[in-house]
């Protein structure tokens, strides 16, 4: 099974067109300002200056002596390159060491945004700084300009945190995403000149290196670049350094030796993959980890690497998931905590870990339609994803609570970590692009595909094309998601073709739906998939899911959530926030036992279907007998006070200044 | 006002002798042991090698290369001093910069414990102890180890970090209890040669040290020698200490300048100590300081300083104190948090920063006799104080957290610092000596006195004497004090003399109390005392305080604590454990109508209050439709079951073993 040819599947859906209009309006050139520098207001990234800085160098190894001259010219107004800065020197590297991977995310989001917005300018801007990226290889092949510019003596000697690999591995998603885009191929080549550099250095031979990447995703970028390319040897090299991680020898170890004898579970390199039970560690790396086990898995039919995919996707789903689809509990290591630990207030639940779950619950369905992955891959899309963003594209989340009292964010230490309203963008600019990347590619994760079977996941407009038994197959999908579970498909062409059409029945709706078609024959349900044949030329399926809105308490072990619940509808978590319910939202309790209605609210800018429930605020009735000082009083009873309490959705809150959320409810 | 001589004050109480006696038999010698490095299970203390080897180098420059003879003695059938360590060096310092503080209290505990269990060869040991302090102590007075043996060249240069003058003011609190214990006066001398030797360094004058100590205590230390001695030298260095801090230009940043312009809350020093209405920063360090500002308050008659002092005692109480009289909430800096801010489960809440709380309390009560402040001191002294230490006397706890679920503080980073179970003795040894000396010195803590009044703060069973016209006043004190609120008092030989008997009337109350005498009559009743006067020549007096078992809530603002109530009973704070209700304590709701029964137990040893309250285990109730993962399902209903829920003193917790507890019940 393949996810559709994304270049195939072009989004008409009105909600997530809005979403991809604003990552090409906002996020995009807002990244590429920021890139070069051009934001004072923002820490400086110093991107660019790496990359030409490098070039520069690299330019003069190669001319001995004849200095670089990098190309100018001008998009929306602004210079490219950049005054130099007054604090940069043309041959130092400044920023992360991961650096690199920033301009490589953005190229990644700007070739899947071009596939749906075509944009000469902004393609050229791209080619443009493609050139600048390729002057600053070297001639075998290496490309990471920390070490180009620090000294290369010292390269590939940190695999645990230097991101070397990891780079490579952003490259390559760029360069595949630019290619399948533009047709363009001269990032591409590069990221093959990259990535054969670093298999003719790694393996277990005499002289080798045999370690493997301290933050993943080269993994899976392999893997896509194999699937692209056809060549072995990057689905080796990707397999390569899944099966080293976690061997004993522990290649980390060798390289910090201070660090013998602990279990490194945050790199996930505690023990060999297949022996991994337990989703631990830094949340981010887990999930990139994770993700290309599972493409190893489907590619190579590795029964021990499935399993060890399957218990790791239960772990988190059974145990360390918040109900918003974020994962990674503790800021302590960005990491997953203990299971059921998943403190409301203290959440991590990075956007970029939402982002990987997404990842590692797709390619999960390309080995099997099995709607529990479906489930994840949109709880987290719907919830924690698009939280991360403002309405208006300008301001991001990288950490997700569930809940927040702005004061205690500020003051409390502990807190540091949780904002109350979006940042303009962070130093460590990992979230910004990564959702820019993932919103620009939804078409690859509305469907996967075999040879007769088209699998929808995720209902969002678009329409298609599969060629099956030699017949065009066109589908044309209309969805009212998120406001309704309304989804009308039209198939045409696929007369006296194999073709079918596997429908998901989401998980929430509990198997209420409604289904009529004329065209088309149910045939069975199998793994949360309804899957349709027997159509004639034209046919039209209607599909209604249930989107009762649904009150959802969490396993009692989850301590944090105890006497508490979440509203739901559909795939949407709904929060209270301040402004709508007054301030100290733990003194509301909803009534367990009510009805919740649905409004319409323009309020957002477009319709969202927004809640009403009858709850109550419950305050202590005051007492002057306080034996213990001002803070305590005698408990004698509670006043309480009917009230309408309104809910949003969650990936909307902060977006009307800040005030207090909360994602649980008193039951 | 002045507390009753101790001396003066002999415990008859049950209740507190067996905490006395357990100190005496266990934590002395145990200490003792730990000091010399005895106990090879234990983190190594270095303390008395420390004085040693300063002792030697010390002997040595005076001598010029003669060696100095440790004296050899036993104790309880050790050597004194061990075999040489085999990893310490004669002329190296070991440990904590503050490891010299550690002998200090264990002779300030030693003093008190002989004043009430005399005890020859113990006192011998503390003689012998003190030959190696004074045989240390340079020429000029100086005494401070580290820099003894590691070169006087760098001493005094690091006031905010160092502890020079933290180990002074133990040293003085060591020094005067032992004096006071058994008149001899070597460690005294020693002490004031110190101190003499401070003030000559510290000033506002050319080449003076215009600075204060980092860790506060000398302060209250210097009052006490002050209060002892009568030498207006004393108080005067300690008056220098409390003006000079926090003012500008800051001390503390002249030492560190990479602080300079970050207000330095943890040390007290954001600002001059009259200025100061919030309490902040390390909540040991600022209890320590606030009862030096009130020691200087009374002597002084300051205004403003008293002001502040009260403004920082009412923003503990009103704003930052846990019902158990514990402070500090945060680990980070073991610091006083945001007000409210109060967490239950990552409470720090210091038994060192709950016994400086006593302090301070104490001292505001010299000032004036407000229940207010009696109330504070009782609640922590039940509750934290004694919860630090196992009924074994064995075992004791840093931190004094309100809820605990075993598994979750050994896996959670956050909360690496909260122990579901007391720990045999800690590196960083100051919560077992602290509870040593303060059980041992309680005699001072329950009467104040002035020319004609003797003022009954705390209810604890005792003799003592007092002299009030000319003639002796002899008053013998019962009580049943905390299992039952029956206290009676006999007054023998105040007829015809101006003797007045105030008694407390704890705030826990509610005013509800029953009082008959013969012999005396009641003149009136002030700010929680009620004042007895006219005695005859054989007075009784019977007061009965009601201790009925009460629902106490949080002020709303607590977060967590919203929808919850503690169980309290006179001063007593309760709590729930697993071991007698079952684990999963966070599902139990109690019947906030219903009455709570007493039992007397003798499980713990010795009779104890336990409490049976109606309660409800409350489940919801499982539901097979999960719609995102094993970890969620539809909240349809609760199932609910009557249990009896079992209550013992907070301060009996983790004594039977490691188990959940939790001071707060659902409401």
């Amino acid at each position: 099974m393949q996810p559709a040819d994304i270049k195939n599947v072009k989004i008409t859906d009105e909600f997530w067109s809005r979403k991809q209009a604003l990552v090409k309006k906002e996020v995009i050139p807002y990244q590429w300002e920021i890139l070069n520098d051009r934001i004072p207001e923002a820490e400086a990234s110093y991107c660019m200056h790496n990359f030409k800085a490098a070039g520069l160098l690299n330019e003069k190894m190669r001319k001995k002596g004849d200095a670089f001259e990098a190309p100018r010219f001008t998009y929306r107004g602004f210079a490219v390159f950049p005054e130099k800065r007054e604090d940069a020197k043309d041959d130092e590297f400044y920023g992360f060491v991961f650096q690199d991977s920033d301009l490589y995310k953005w190229i990644e989001a700007v070739g899947y945004s071009l596939m749906t917005n075509p944009d000469p300018v902004l393609e050229e801007t791209a080619d443009h700084a493609i050139d600048i990226v390729c002057a600053a290889q070297l001639p075998n092949g290496y490309l990471d300009t920390y070490y180009i510019i620090n000294g290369m003596d010292k390269s590939f000697s940190d695999l645990r945190d230097h991101h070397e690999l990891y780079c490579l591995g952003h490259l390559i998603e760029g360069a595949v995403a630019y290619y399948l885009a533009t047709g363009k191929d001269k990032l591409l080549k590069a990221a093959e000149r990259y990535a054969d550099h670093v298999a003719s250095l790694f393996g277990n031979g005499e002289g080798k290196i045999n370690g493997y990447p301290g933050h993943e995703i080269a993994e899976m970028a392999l893997f896509a670049l194999y699937d692209l390319t056809g060549e072995e040897r990057y689905k080796a090299l990707a397999e390569y350094f899944i099966d080293e991680r976690g061997k004993e020898p522990n290649y980390f170890e060798k390289e910090h030796p201070d660090m013998k004898g602990k279990p490194d579970y945050y790199h996930q390199a505690h023990m060999p993959v297949r022996e991994q039970t337990e989703a631990v560690g830094h949340a981010v790396r887990a999930v990139y980890l994770y993700s290309g086990m599972a493409d190893m898995a489907r590619l190579t039919g590795d029964k021990s690497l499935l399993d060890a995919c399957e218990k790791l996707f239960e772990s988190i789903v059974d145990t360390k998931m918040y109900i918003t689809g974020g994962i990674g509990a503790t800021h302590l290591g960005e990491s997953f905590s203990l299971p059921y630990d998943l403190p409301n207030d203290t959440a991590y639940s990075e956007t970029c870990a939402a982002i990987g779950l997404v990842f590692f619950a797709e390619r999960m369905l390309r080995i099997k339609a099995d709607s529990k992955y479906a489930d994840v891959m949109e709880l987290a899309l719907y919830n924690t994803v698009l939280s991360g963003m403002a309405l208006d594209g300008k301001s991001f989340f990288y950490v997700n609570p569930l809940e927040v009292i702005p004061e205690n964010c500020k003051k409390d230490e502990r807190k540091t970590h949780v904002k109350p309203v979006r940042q303009k963008w962070f130093g460590c600019a990992c979230c910004p692009p990564n959702i820019a990347r993932l919103i620009s590619s939804l078409g690859r994760y509305i469907f996967t595909e075999d040879d007769t079977t088209l699998y929808t996941h995720l209902y969002a407009g678009c329409e298609t094309t599969k060629t099956v038994n030699g017949k065009n197959v066109s589908v044309s999908m209309q969805s009212g998601f998120p406001n309704t579970g309304n989804v009308r498909i039209t198939v045409t062409g696929a007369a006296g073709s194999d073709f079918t059409l596997a429908l998901r029945v989401p998980g929430w709706t509990g198997g209420r739906y409604s289904l009529n078609m004329t065209g088309a024959s149910e045939k069975e349900t199998k793994n949360g998939y309804i899957y349709l044949t027997g159509f004639e030329d034209e046919a039209a399926i209607e599909i209604s899911f249930d989107m009762i809105p649904r009150l959802i308490s969490a396993d009692t072990r989850v301590a944090e959530d105890n006497f508490k619940a979440a509203v739901t509808r559909g795939p949407v978590v709904y929060c209270m926030e301040g402004v709508d319910n007054g301030e100290n939202l733990r003194q509301i309790k909803i009534d367990k036992r009510g009805t919740i209605t649905e409004e319409v609210s323009d309020e957002f800018g477009y319709d969202v279907v927004t809640l009403k429930a009858s709850a109550k605020r419950i305050i202590p009735a005051k007492t002057d007998f306080k034996p213990f000082g001002g803070l305590y009083s005698e408990f004698t009873s509670v006043e309480e006070k009917e009230i309408s309490l309104r809910l949003i959705p969650y990936y909307l809150w902060a977006n009307r200044g800040e005030n207090e959320m909360s994602v649980y409810i008193n039951i």
